[in-house]
């Protein structure tokens, strides 16, 4: 196989299909060259095999043949040749990998000039001006990026000459200046990098091909293809091509355009202008650009032919492109094409209006939507402030706030009814910060992870958070991140959907949803029918009702913890573990049932007809407890405890763990203390009942967390049995006596009987377990943590980050689904399930539930459906539409 | 199928073969009775199936005709009939399970007395006080055991009637007296049973039969049962049998014999023996009885053929067995035979004997040895005591101790070196603690699992200890249970193998062990050859030396953090931590280099010859710093902190996490401090290369802790082979130099490097991670605790408890593997692991290699070796070569 290919060879597949071996820019200017005949300043690309061999064993044999060969090509196409000294050639050298990697490799332009050259070129455009900063630019490009030397050492030179001569742009350097700079700048690569400066353009070459192979191995590079999951073997192509010159006079010009607006998505060109300039002009930002627009009165040739070409490139791609397209002296080339980036706004509107003028299909324009599109159009964002950003933290839950800092829950609460925003700091949160949350605007918090308390809460009432800020530092009503302090009433924003946290009020977009989302979610829907449905977890009406808004199924998660962790219930919760005797907790136990029926009766009401699956009670006891080392240290201090206080201590202590995480929890709990589960059940049958009674269509699915063994389920399951008879014999009793109606309850009364799968062992024992369930729920959060023995409050900061730098990991495992581990436990867990009882229903809950490439895998191991936050559905809905696309048909 | 057979039954296959449906007691008395043809009571078994279906429907259809039957059958036999009024037949009821629970279970003796039949055995037997006192006991019994009256209600009168007539012995009641008693009783009976006491002998057996079948499902019985891992669903037989009286006159009498010692394994007779009384009084100890050899004189054909029929028992049973015998007017009589329990040392001797005396095979020998057996000849026992057991708690290194209590490590070493014996008492232990309990005789803590710091370091070094006694509450100097003080210097004894603790100085039997111990484990050697090897855990040159001369064949896991928490290294080990740039951290691990060095250099020089499995670092770093509650509880207090506690307190903050064991440990530490296991690689084979310059035979292999991905394995895999290569880069420099041998130190140095397979991930991507290891060693410890999710730490106690005694786990997985879970995945591991790489060797380090149903498991998964505490390596051996024998030929 060739290690180079001209932009015009003909190959026998597209080659958009081979960016693997050209790259994406070699392949776009193949299939702009040689497909679409467009035109292209001519060159050839030395393909990613050739990066690859280079990487493993230096330059490879017989390459420079074919180099040779090309430039021989080039040469007699351009009717120049490089390092003619009377006109000369010159060329560009730049990377091109599989997938865009922008900014981060390295380019190489005007290629070719030397001592001579340079005096020809001049000689040539009869332009000396012109062809001496041409070589002043290459000298420096070619001795940073080639030989290493620090771009300074010839900045400051050039800043220097600019001062002392009185002059502003680069524009008005005189002639002998550049010459002197150019001498200068050859001075200093002698110096540094203990050679000449190369005269020989065959040697330039040599050394920008190496350094453009080289620089995919560079830091920054490499950190970059982590973020995005790029592999580190690919290796980039190189494209080298004849330089064409948009400042040559004001018959040139260079411009960036795309073939639709990327920020609305509207129809028509969009784009930058800029007379008698190079790219890196538009790019610097110095001179004001024109709109594409303008284009039309100044060359009206060149702008009929771009807006042909547009339309071209997009029936071609069938999508926005974006260009580069450069005017020499009054003729248009294409330097560049693909695919554009776009905003989750108009990324929405082309999908969808693409279906009617590109003809793309529905299911392709579900396949071009992100997440992140759809996050986008969803939540706040920030709006610049970027350079205000004081410190970043874990971007715990999407959307952004702007408010005052406050620093106690109760400061909050106090702030908040005065009418001020605020935004609740806390080191981490607990329960007894929960009323503070409410209020707030939004939560920053010094420490925790993604599964973090403050986490948690705050993604499940969409309040956006930034957690574990490991730089903030908070003392009192203050916190500092290195010299700046913020106290308590100044206002901070922070931006849950990157983690930033910025100071004072910075701007947010609050977006409208456009339409286009619906019709999106809507095509997603009807592609995961009857393969994948999504629910979402909430804990109380209201946020069921949000979450049916976003257009859930049921829910797939009701934590009744959380109603345990309210302010008023707290106590209540505290009794019933202090209790002493079977009375007191009994006594207990039943005024918590009364007030947790009215939580179930919101939420089934609100998810009437839909199923909603409650979890029985599932942290440990001692999350309902005060915090043992705080009131120890109160007695240190010798403040004397209340008698109160002393038992809770006590009670503290005795639940205690040393890894609560995989401690007493879940069922466990419910083994300990059994009288809990049966209190829970019955308030929730007897919710239940109470809708069936209103004309309501509860459907009840109740879940017990934790399981490891099939007796342990057997036995919570004659609990919640029991119950329900039991429920249900009141019920009938009391409607014998009264209205009658309560013959038809029994009926009426749907409820399913499942387990949580969070366990390896649950997995593994799947077949025990689902002979006494009748459905399974996946808790992926907790698999993960014991599938990898990873302590997710521990791990998510410093750890995480080493094994994802180091590529130990190539995900976090919380975000994405570990397929190689995780995911063989689900697969194998869902096909033992069945295989014991084929009607059981299957689900996830938990974080991976909104993540699409779980939501693949989890459609693959045929689970019914996905439960995620309620902000997170429409994602989850998209996510599932896609992985039932991408599925292809069910397989039966 | 039958529900009842006559003792005389022919049944097709031996009747010892029957025990599940006969029952142990059953079948011994058919055995007895229709294959050896010994003087043996008739009468007939109902069997288990009847209790079964009893439980599941009531009193089953057509029992009643078959008891009927038999019933017919044995009164002709007899010659008497049941209820005669003139010379009744009287029938004991007794239950008799497969699997034999003493004291467990109902029996009703003396059954069909009743007001008319009473005078006619008083005529037939010329005795009416024997009469009526056999009708006392039977109404007694009856009333209690089937009609559930309370014992008192009986016992009461007989002593008030005793106190008035001034007698001390029943057999001095005189008739009349009896008579009155009876007469009480029936009243006693009719006022709680509220319906007379039955005349008639047909429901009189009826409700005894019942009465046997529901006392299967007896509390005491189902906690009997849990706690020997006998299923619930067997349900017990029922013999009923002609009474025969050994307290009929002066040539009557009663025994129990056994064929050899049971204490002592040494061959004849041993037994008691009573004159002209019944088994219950044998029972209860309050005549004095004469040894068995007293019979020779008083019944010299007796005597002869009890001898004759033990003889023909140890041939029939080719086992030492244990009988029950009576002499009714010189006739005797076999009531029951089964094998006898024995001690440790018996077992041994019998074991050995009996290849030789009874022809039994070498492997059967093996197979009649438990672990206890072994247990109990090696390690000191608690003799007697029992009454002033203050508390229990889990029993966590075997053996026995005594002394004074000290209740810091700092007393301990006072005392210990004015020449006390001291046990030491702490709430709990640290590395702080650990020189106090190198000097302790045993160690005694209020808190913390079987794998508690004070449990892992005391079963190391073979200390004593019992932990998580939570009776027990500590406060300063002293401890109380319940109303017991132990001031300091108050001298107490616990026992490590029961999990006892008592108050003084219990005796203690220190053993020899016996030479039968060399020949069993010998004989086990030979059967486990080639399959499975044992290996010790041992972290120091002084315990590998002990584990080698209890015949360990190789270190399976040398822990290097117990090297690090020695009180001279933690300081070095905290400079690490603390110290701010690279040098420092340098500097320290250096310095922990050297000590390191020295360690293995003994270790390896103990196990010259044999593999030494070394794990690099394990435990979180926050282990080896002090605890934040107590240096911030100091500062509450008002107390300065120094400046290096400050330090400390700082590191011990951010190393701090909520769930330690699934945090930032092992591999994970190692990625975030690179220099701490090339530290300890280098250390490592710098010894290995020193005992090769020393002529030594180093074997090793170096293991990564708690890999979880194979490019971790990869990157720790590449700082051990730079170390390697490291250190004989500098061996050879220096021997060139120098002596000029090291050259072939390269030659002569085998260095494996391989993982622990500890987590599910690790077991589910086995063969990836093979790809990259010459060795897996399971940590079935932590295996287990992210299997189930269980804190070993925190669900140990009160947890555990519960779970074992409701059943929803049937052992606990910390001590036998569990094998539905946990065991498949040591089985796929294993399977995957070699189908990667067919050499890969395999071991297991962690409890498990000493339980012999998990060593069972690991044998038939393919595993090499297990690896257990260096005093458990006798057990390991044995149940090793009982697992060959049992898994047969291998396959292959």
């Amino acid at each position: 196989m060739p290690y180079v290919y001209a932009f015009d060879h003909k190959h026998r597949r597209p080659p958009m299909e081979l960016k693997d071996r050209l790259g994406g820019k070699g392949a776009n200017l193949a299939e702009m060259t040689s497909v679409l005949g467009l035109p292209v300043p001519p060159g050839f690309t030395i393909t990613t095999d050739a990066c690859r061999a280079y990487r493993a064993g230096g330059w490879p044999d017989g390459l420079d043949g074919e180099i040779e060969r090309h430039l021989a090509r080039l040469e007699k196409a351009m009717g120049r040749r490089l390092g003619d000294p009377d006109d000369p050639l010159l060329v560009s050298v730049r990377s091109g990998a599989k997938f865009s990697m922008p900014g981060m490799m390295d380019t190489v332009l005007d290629l070719g000039l030397n001592d001579e050259s340079v005096e020809g070129l001049a000689a040539a455009t009869d332009d000396e001006r012109f062809a001496w900063d041409s070589y002043r630019r290459f000298v420096g490009l070619y001795g940073r990026i080639v030989l290493g030397v620090d771009g300074d050492r010839f900045e400051a030179p050039l800043e220097a000459g600019k001062e002392r001569l009185g002059i502003e742009a680069d524009a008005d350097i005189p002639p002998d200046e550049l010459r002197s700079l150019v001498a200068d700048a050859k001075q200093v690569i002698e110096e540094v990098a203990g050679h000449p400066f190369p005269q020989d353009p065959r040697v330039q070459l040599r050394g920008a091909i190496e350094a453009v192979f080289g620089s995919w191995d560079a830091p920054r590079a490499r950190a970059y293809r982590r973020r995005e999951h790029i592999p580190d073997d690919l290796g980039t192509a190189v494209n080298v091509q004849a330089m064409v010159f948009g400042n040559r006079d004001d018959e040139s010009g260079t411009g960036v355009g795309f073939t639709r607006d990327p920020a609305t998505g509207l129809k028509g060109e969009y784009g930058d202008f800029l007379l008698n300039a190079q790219g890196e002009d538009v790019v610097a930002g110095i001179r004001t650009t024109e709109p594409l627009s303008g284009l039309r009165a100044r060359f009206p040739a060149v702008h009929r032919e771009l807006l042909d070409i547009f339309a071209r490139l997009e029936h071609h791609y069938r999508d926005m492109c974006d260009t580069e397209f450069t005017i020499e002296r009054g003729k248009l080339w294409m330097l560049q094409t693909r695919v554009g980036k776009r905003t989750g706004a108009a990324a929405l509107k082309m999908a969808v209006d693409m279906t009617r003028d590109l003809k793309i299909s529905r299911d392709e324009a579900l396949l071009r939507i992100t997440g992140d599109h759809v996050e986008q159009v969803l939540h706040p964002q920030l709006h610049g402030g970027g350079d205000r950003i004081v410190a970043k933290g874990l971007a715990a839950s999407p959307g952004a706030a702007v408010g005052k800092a406050v620093f106690s829950a109760e400061a909050a609460v106090e702030a908040a009814g005065r009418g001020d925003k605020v935004v609740l700091v806390r080191n981490e949160t607990s329960p007894e910060d929960v009323h503070g949350m409410q209020v707030a605007e939004g939560v920053l918090t010094a420490r925790g992870g993604l599964v973090s308390h403050a986490a948690v809460v705050a993604r499940g009432w969409g309040i956006p958070a930034v957690v574990g800020v490991e730089a903030m530092h908070i003392e009192g009503t203050s916190f500092t991140v290195d010299d700046v302090t913020v106290e308590e009433g100044d206002v901070i924003s922070i931006d849950g959907t990157t983690g930033a946290v910025v100071l004072g009020a910075a701007e947010l977009t609050q977006p409208e949803p456009p339409a286009e989302l619906d019709t999106i979610l809507r095509w997603a829907d009807t592609a995961r029918k009857g393969r994948l449905g999504v629910r979402a977890n909430a804990d109380n009406g209201e946020d069921a009702a949000h979450a049916r808004r976003f257009g859930a199924e049921g829910i797939g998660l009701c934590r009744t913890e959380h109603m345990f962790l309210r302010e008023d219930r707290l106590p209540v919760v505290r009794r019933m573990i202090l209790a002493s005797g079977e009375d007191g907790e009994r006594a207990a136990l039943e005024e918590l049932g009364r007030v947790q029926e009215e939580d179930f009766v919101e939420v089934l009401e609100a998810m009437d007809g839909l199923p909603v699956t409650v979890r029985l009670l599932d942290p440990p006891l001692h999350e309902f407890l005060p915090s043992t080392e705080e009131l120890a240290l109160k007695e240190a201090r010798g403040e004397r405890l209340t008698g109160e206080e002393q038992a809770l201590f006590a009670a503290a202590r005795e639940w205690e763990e040393d890894n609560p995480m995989i401690g007493t929890r879940g069922v466990r709990l419910g083994v300990l203390k059994p009288g809990l589960y049966a209190m829970q059940a019955r308030a929730l049958v007897r919710a239940a009942i109470r809708r069936v009674e209103a004309g309501g269509k509860p459907i009840v699915e109740i879940m017990i967390p934790l399981t490891v063994t099939r007796p342990e389920l057997v036995l919570a399951r004659s609990w919640v049995e029991d119950a329900v008879e039991g429920a249900l014999a009141e019920a009938e009793a009391g409607a014998g006596s009264g209205s009658g109606s309560g013959a038809g309850v029994r009926r009426r009364l749907r409820i399913a009987i499942g387990t949580m799968i969070e366990t390896p062992r649950a997995a593994l024992c799947a077949d025990e377990l689902a002979e006494a369930a009748d459905f399974f729920s996946f808790g992926t959060n907790d698999l993960t943590q014991l599938t990898f023995g990873f302590s997710r409050d521990d791990v998510e900061g410093r750890l995480m980050e080493a094994y994802l730098a180091e590529g130990l990991l190539a995900r976090n495992p919380f975000e994405t689904l570990d397929a190689a581990g995780v995911g063989q436990l689900v697969h194998l867990a869902a096909t033992r399930g069945r295989r014991a009882r084929p009607d059981l229903k299957l689900g996830v809950c938990g974080e991976h539930g909104g993540d699409p490439e779980s939501v693949q895998l989890f459609l693959e191991a045929g689970l019914d459906y996905v439960s995620c936050s309620p902000y997170r559905v429409p994602v989850a809905r998209l996510a599932a539409g896609q992985a039932a696309v991408r599925a292809g048909a069910p397989r039966h």
